[in-house]
């Protein structure tokens, strides 16, 4: 168990997390934002993390059922309007079918997440489950991995249109929103948790909050890295490429 | 949809999703029984497996709450009984303790889970939670993987004992028990699952709890051949040789 940190203390704890567990340091993102891959890497990659994405606003409408609170609904519910839009053709999500769009994928394939590694699915549950699980202050905790994304969100869009032809500006339009969304975010929950962790025993919860988010994201690549990268073994049944044409 | 099956078509169809998406066509296992690994390989796939293993006797006290008949009770609460024993000492779970004793592990790392990967604990908490969250049927459907581990388990031991010198029929005890129980099991579950599965849609159901139960398995090797074997890249936090004396 830590002693207890100062607010201060506690950020400084949960951004060496951050410096040591978060997926900008896993080779994959090096590979795809480095010009590594082959066009059907990063539709693998586009197709799997699409699940990530879907189940971000279940996930905070889940953490919304936790919180007794309207003013701090008020601020969450934001999270959930980004993702889905305000309007059919709008939203986070949407923005992110654009991409797996322009990577040739139906949209049906892509939202029936057929072809989606049997990984990718637990990982992403486990994540949904957590929130609903744990207390509120881990819930939100787990969210502060948005500390860390405009840094690989800035890398991985100069890389990726600098190294593919495949894409361009329009099609990376997801990351745009994010970089600020990311921000404003991750400074409400990074306040939050500086406020509402009083204790070694909850800093430390915190923490480990924190933590059990960074395997999430790194699980993610791990799986599609070991399927379709190094060795490159895709399990029965998930997508390889032209699987999505024939279902 | 499928059309209705027969009882024995039934069968044949869940034989045919283990001849497809069984782990004993995962590579690992390939290299495992055929001496392919070396000994800190092994320790990791004990290590992980270990999860599993003590999970199990959870999953099927889960199963064990949705049955509302003393008679199928009687029948599921064997499996707990063989993997928890009937004394200190005794049991599945104990024998594959012994596993990773002989394997230079301290018990108290392996039951601690600090070194697990991840991705293991992910797959692993999917299973427990699908049989608490599906249909009873479906539940036991999942345990079909039995079906077909005499055979893994006779290579696996065979293999093993022949290939590694750090390996021993006692170390190896774990697999004894269960040929027998595994085929016990699987025969009860089996005949269930052929009386109870009576319209197309509720056979579908069946098919596609076994193939995510293979999912599950296929997963904890996938995870542990990308750790351990290749690439070779454990996620940060995870059992690196040595981690489990530092601790």
């Amino acid at each position: 168990m830590i002693s207890w940190l100062s607010p201060s203390e506690l950020e400084t704890a949960l951004r060496d997390i951050g410096g040591r567990r978060y997926h900008s340091l896993h080779p994959f993102h090096g590979m795809l934002h480095g010009g590594k891959l082959n066009r059907d890497q990063v539709r693998a990659w586009a197709l799997n993390r699409y699940y990530y994405q879907a189940m971000i606003p279940v996930k905070d409408a889940m953490i919304l059922t936790r919180m007794n609170d309207a003013s701090l609904r008020r601020i969450w519910r934001q999270r959930i309007v980004d993702h889905d839009g305000t309007s059919e053709g709008d939203g986070g999500l949407e923005r992110w079918l654009q991409l797996t769009d322009s990577l040739g994928f139906p949209r049906d394939y892509v939202i029936s997440n057929a072809g989606l590694l049997p990984a990718t699915r637990f990982a992403v549950e486990a994540y949904v489950n957590f929130v609903r699980d744990r207390p509120l202050l881990e819930a939100i905790a787990s969210s502060l991995t948005e500390l860390f994304s405009p840094n690989i969100i800035s890398e991985r869009v100069a890389g990726m249109l600098k190294s593919y032809d495949f894409v361009s500006r329009e099609t990376l339009a997801y990351f745009d929103g994010r970089l600020s969304q990311a921000s404003r975010d991750a400074d409400f929950a990074l306040e939050y948790v500086k406020h509402n962790a009083t204790t070694p025993q909850l800093q430390q919860s915190v923490l480990d909050a924190l933590t059990f988010k960074c395997d999430v994201l790194w699980s993610l690549l791990d799986a599609i890295h070991h399927a379709y990268v190094s060795p490159g073994l895709p399990p029965p049944g998930a997508w390889i490429p032209g699987a999505e044409l024939r279902s």
